[in-house]
């Protein structure tokens, strides 16, 4: 890997990119242009083949803004005014999927995990069961809250199996870690520029059923965040519906590529892996534990437990290895101090690596001893599934 | 100015940039760290002081995504759920925000000057006398539709006469006409980051009243345009509250920088109108007829008629000068055939000059012939104001 000019971005994104991506941004575009129209068609047809997802079943439809911008389009656009969701929850990612229900006025129930326990099939049958008026089910599949991967092949065979429609907020996800949608019934998968395709952010998409487009016609609660009209609109004329952000589009379509060179989804998935299985063995060497278990944690991001010696401040270590090239990830949880280091980006176990001798550094800096007892303490979880 | 590698965009935005403009977005920034939060620290206090606009009156809140997300999330916050509007159109985005309102449920009326008539001041006294029940005015102030820049000010004058809120979609002129919110009574104005900025696209931003936004609390239709709680946020962490694209607003402050250094909006305004006023002497010369009087264009994009040559297509036009490295606008009118031409972005008279040499190369390729007396029949407009 190239060293950056700036800081290792070890989080679930905006991430580091490569040299050639933020290269491919040293030029501009009209945005109504046959050269741009046709960098957003490659662009739609790479994503919907990567999610190995068939152009007659599916569209992918792109829309400006953060991740949370797709995903409220995406909700407006698939949970009928006359329907409900169930929403699963599991960290922010969830609640906050429930809160933008609640702002557009839909209905939605919830089964809330708290902060890292995964949602079970079981417990999803149960409740489709039990309320038969439940459309459609929400689901986070990489919940970067604790950096749970949560159980989403098993979820989609029962919500499939009910006959509903199936939501995943695959964000930090996708590109990454391997999806099929013609295996895995899903009907409206998204995700966003700057994950695991390791683009700079501006803009997400949703990979969605055709036919729920189509449902979704007349439906959206913005204007802005319209998924039907933005479709219909690019379908019409290959433009976006509104400016959309050139440069980003153009920064993806050279990340794009460098994920096909890298092998794809599988090439990817093996590096982060990779990143994962050294970080965490390296951290547990020093004495840190993890939050999850082995068989719960995502190649995208590791959460930490922060070791209880009160020399130990977040704010500092983050200084520490801030000075020393790294910008890692404050904790996400309710209940315990914790803290994140994401596997995403442009990051090999070389970095990992360095990363684990500056974590060494700035902990002895800091005087903190991480005993080997404090470890046994924390881990394994109490929790099984 | 340094010639791009790729055509120059002659348009409304996205716009030609600077190379340093685009150079700034070869590093990644985390987009919660101290470093990046500067950066938007930054960019907010300058937008104010080019608007003129009071830290302790208005506050200055950045939204992801194109100009429409900022313009909705402005009028959901701005115009009362129990309020109304009057829009004053006159052409797309007049139209456009009242389609906004429509779609979030406010009440509004219009007024429709139709394709490039300008709103006048005393139209809108009219209208403000005989519903008391508005509450806010709408108003677009350079209409790139037809490029006509309406009379802000004496409308400013009207509704601050009245009590009532105006809101100016300042789009295409913020940064290249100047504009006072110390002088001019105007309570939001919207812009975006790559019209006369000369930044990216990539987010918009609205320079607000403080006593508005706080009006605005709780009444947005949409989570991720709720622009009270993107302030809130920001306010509280100094964040943007979802993922901003970070690429992007580095850009926008490396574009801000160049502004200053051109001589701040005088400086660009000049630059602007020398582009304009040598684009209109040259196409006249050639025989070509601007849709507006003189004292009506705009120094941001001006409209000129298509010839009514039969050899005149304007697909064909745009190629050939596309193939000699300019990319011109389509027209937006509805009554008759015309094309437009930008003058903002990174251009200069000398690039207007060689762009005026590339039209006549592709008339005189295309074989079109613009007789004098068809000018003369075109020019000038049948209508006062």
């Amino acid at each position: 890997m190239t060293p950056p000019t700036t800081p290792y971005l070890l989080t679930p994104g905006p991430l580091t990119t490569s040299p050639e991506t933020k290269a491919a941004m040293l030029n501009d575009w009209g945005s109504w242009d046959d050269d741009f129209n046709q960098v957003t068609a490659d662009v739609r047809a790479q994503l919907l083949a990567m999610a190995d997802a068939a152009d007659s079943e599916f569209a992918c439809v792109p829309m400006q803004g953060s991740g949370t911008f797709a995903v409220e389009s995406a909700l407006a656009c698939a949970v009928a005014p006359h329907g409900k969701a169930l929403v699963l929850m599991n960290g922010a990612y969830g609640k906050r999927a429930a809160q933008l229900l609640h702002m557009m006025g839909r209905r939605y129930v919830t089964l809330d995990k708290g902060d890292y326990l995964p949602p079970q099939p079981d417990e999803v049958d149960a409740l489709l069961h039990q309320d038969p008026e439940i459309s459609a089910v929400f689901l986070v599949h990489c919940e970067t809250s604790s950096g749970i991967l949560n159980p989403l092949e098993a979820i989609a065979e029962v919500v499939h199996a009910h006959g509903k429609t199936l939501i995943v907020d695959a964000m930090s996800s996708f590109g990454g870690v391997p999806l099929s949608l013609s295996k895995t019934p899903i009907d409206v998968l998204i995700s966003s520029a700057n994950k695991c395709i390791e683009g700079v952010p501006g803009f997400g998409f949703v990979i969605i059923r055709r036919e729920l487009l189509d449902a979704g016609e007349g439906r959206a609660h913005s204007l802005s965040l319209d998924l039907h009209a933005q479709w219909a609109y690019m379908e019409r004329t290959g433009q976006w519906r509104f400016t959309p952000p050139t440069h980003t589009v153009v920064a993806f379509q050279a990340a794009l590529a460098q994920h096909r060179a890298e092998g794809g989804v599988a090439g990817r998935c093996a590096r982060y892996t990779q990143n994962r299985d050294a970080l965490v063995a390296g951290m547990r060497a020093l004495g840190f534990a993890t939050l999850l278990e082995d068989r719960w944690l995502s190649p995208i991001i590791t959460t930490f437990l922060s070791p209880d010696d009160p020399a130990f401040a977040f704010r500092d270590f983050y200084a520490a290895l801030k000075a020393r090239g790294f910008l890692i990830y404050p904790g996400k949880l309710t209940e315990v101090d914790s803290f994140r280091i994401g596997c995403i980006g442009q990051l090999d176990v070389a970095v990992i690596d360095t990363l684990l001798l500056a974590i060494q550094d700035a902990l002895s800096e800091m005087g903190v001893s991480i005993s080997p007892h404090l470890s046994t303490h924390l881990s394994p979880q109490a929790w099984s599934a």
